[in-house]
């Protein structure tokens, strides 16, 4: 199948992680550790017995550009679904959901999906851009602002924060701050709400509605120590924190052309906040896909699934499908080197303790995705494969320069302003034209049987 | 007086005009020609004359953070407008009203200030951001996008522009375009209408309400070169023309701490504009303070007001009052530098053709302020000095750094990101605390009596 490994010249341009990013990651590794704990591993003994009949890989699927646009079906994915249940319509692979949308319950999007794929969904197969928040739980009990739409407080609720204010709490409390829109200024004096409490950190869910309103009090909370009747002698730096989930610049639907996503709005915040106070918004997590937070906790979820189902062998090859290079190709890149540093780290650890590794030393010399097993007692997978279908963000019609090196130079990044550049982390290890031949792809590589 | 020239140390931050903004200076000098013509100059016959207890100066006034903060009075805005006027409650010098806001028509404006100030003023003495407009009549007869709030398409029409297009019937002929609100998108699929005319250019009067959908849809127009259902190959740069009213990035409302102005939406407009295509987004024009354009604008009206009062003299000295350095102080002392220029300009001119200069030059030589006459025919002002007040933007608290040269570098430029760094221009003539002292001061300057 090497030559279905299509080199995505397009975009050359790849990125780094920033040295804030690797800070991020420090948190994703204790994150990790959490979700080892959460979900209890495959016994050891299993390692060598045979799992005939049971898949030992996984799926991630984007949604919005792959599956639907807007509230459109693309039409290969009802197609590429059949394939993945049997008879009784149970998935006979484990399949997750991994979107960046953020702005709804991952319930209702399970019955949006299980309507338009005529597939039972269930929630538990979908994440959310800001699910791994519940990992985040030294938030838990602070004062949070939340911003976003549709039933964000709730949740932020759900989510186990237990404090938690909205955009429209702070405009009562506070009336004078919100005045960009002539026919919302007070009418009267009013004085602000004293036995307010202090904002203590600014979870960004998804993009708001009156984006004015938003970024006017959340610079605000920035300025003031998170007090926003107070007067700014001098801004605090760094300022509360600030989490956000979704970093897409833009996402496909209906339109031709892309549509606005979080990402846009943060963008807005960022040069905002820095052209007023001269320092950069600085972000507590980014999470949503591309982070490694939010594959980490996919991955689980593709444990969990397996396990419920009785599917007791390894989860070993994880397949990421999207239509964003900079989110979902990047994001799934970053995992497969994070899986497998992991695993070089832990080969090296025991040697240097003098255990025996001499299986795991033969199976990190083998080609990735033909090694089967698992490393040092872990029970991630162990490689993550990116695969890229032109029904959204991406287009193969797009222009190619003739000169590789020109769109280094040429291609405008749109990921975000803290993941850098790295050529090879945005070009997919396969280009599809759809979603069912990203299906058909998979089981080929797996040697799966078509039902 | 010198004893009041304070130095305005804590601005030290100034900026220089960038390469664009003198292009737009070209535009400028055509305009400032077709003022000459409009305002019909005094006869040169009276250049000699004495226009005894006729005023020779004029006031420009900016409105926020000196007469008002939201819609409360500032108490001594009541007071020095009692001795701008006589014992009929007429003025007795060219009053002008120069303000930055721009979604509201001028007659409203002069209603509030009359109520408020108890002075009668008429909408010939006031100047909303976009009144320039209508000079630049090429623009008159295309299609053009007007964003802003209340009723810019009357004001629009008003101005002379005859095609206008709001954002609401652009999100009506093109209804995917818009789908940041999750309750604003269409529930059915509706086909763009094709009649729908291309859009020619984007005018920015101010901030309007729901950011998210201008934003979106005047990058649509960039993107698509004016047909934003149209698919986006490769964008066109540069872009369709944007001319905007209003750079102010915040402004004094009743909160303690400065509101976001028009300038705060440019900034998001531009930072997203240059994330998607990674070029900068051009302005045609950037109207109202500090720009040459406005000032110019602002003594014709200061003409016009002397000549329908009777006033013949010429108007040889204007005084701009305002709270914000980078709006009102930049912007007077621009036009100072403009009109210095160009009397040099007319003085060497006239050496070169050999003609008698005698007059002129021992005016060139003579300490600003204090020269008499007009220069090479020219009926402009000589100079305009900028008065600082304390009561908005601007406070005399503001920390300052021991040592001059750190203010250079630690203050944060909040001027447009088309004018340049130059500190001469953010410091003011003169700072005092409030309107009333500033009239005070310029009486005194003048020997005007009070009343």
């Amino acid at each position: 199948m090497a030559a279905l490994r299509t080199r995505f010249n397009s975009f050359k341009t790849g990125w780094q992680q920033s040295p804030h990013l690797l800070a991020l990651n420090g948190r994703f590794n204790a994150c990790r550790q959490r979700c080892i704990s959460l979900s209890k591993c495959g016994n050891n003994n299993n390692r060598n017995s045979l799992f005939k009949n049971q898949p030992t890989f996984g799926l991630l699927f984007d949604i919005d550009g792959v599956l639907v646009r807007g509230r459109t079906l693309i039409p290969a994915a009802k197609e590429s679904f059949k394939k993945l249940v049997d008879r009784n319509g149970e998935f006979q692979v484990p399949v997750v959901f991994v979107t960046n949308a953020g702005n709804g319950v991952r319930q209702a999007k399970a019955e949006l999906l299980s309507q338009v794929l005529e597939v039972e969904v269930s929630q538990d197969q979908v994440m959310l851009s800001h699910s791994p928040l519940r990992m985040l739980t030294q938030y838990h009990n602070k004062n949070v602002l939340v911003s976003g739409q549709g039933p964000v407080a709730e949740i932020a609720q759900n989510m186990g924060f237990q404090h938690v204010v909205t955009i429209e709490m702070l405009r009562e409390a506070y009336p004078l701050l919100d005045v960009v829109d002539q026919n919302r200024r007070p009418k009267e004096q009013i004085p602000p709400d004293k036995d307010f409490p202090r904002i203590e950190a600014v979870i960004l869910f998804g993009e708001p509605i009156r984006w004015e309103t938003n970024l006017q009090l959340i610079v605000d909370l920035l300025l003031t120590n998170g007090y926003p009747a107070n007067p700014v002698m001098s801004p605090p730096y760094p300022h509360i924190p600030v989490l956000a989930c979704n970093m897409d610049l833009m996402w496909m639907a209906e339109a031709k052309i892309p549509r606005f996503g979080h990402g846009s709005f943060l963008v807005c915040l960022e040069s905002i906040y820095k052209k007023i106070t001269g320092n950069e918004l600085k972000y507590e997590a980014l999470i949503g896909k591309p982070s490694l937070i939010t594959y980490n906790y996919a991955e689980l979820l593709v444990r969990q699934q397996a396990k419920s189902r009785g599917w007791s062998g390894p989860i070993r090859r994880l397949y990421a499908i999207g239509d964003n290079p900079m989110a979902d190709i990047y994001g799934a890149n970053l995992y497969n080197h994070s899986l497998q540093s992991a695993q070089r780290s832990r080969v090296q650890a025991k040697m240097k303790a003098g255990q025996v590794v001499e299986e795991e030393g033969a199976e990190a010399g083998s080609p990735a995705g033909e090694r089967g097993g698992k490393l040092g007692g872990s029970c991630h997978a162990e490689s993550c494969r990116s695969i890229l279908v032109c029904t959204g963000v991406y287009s193969r019609h797009e222009e190619l320069p003739s000169d590789p090196h020109e769109s280094v130079t040429q291609r405008v990044f749109h990921g975000h302003r803290d993941f850098r550049f790295d050529p090879s982390l945005v070009e997919a290890s396969y280009v599809v034209q759809d979603v069912n031949e990203a299906v058909d792809l998979i089981f080929t590589q797996e040697n799966w049987p078509l039902n």
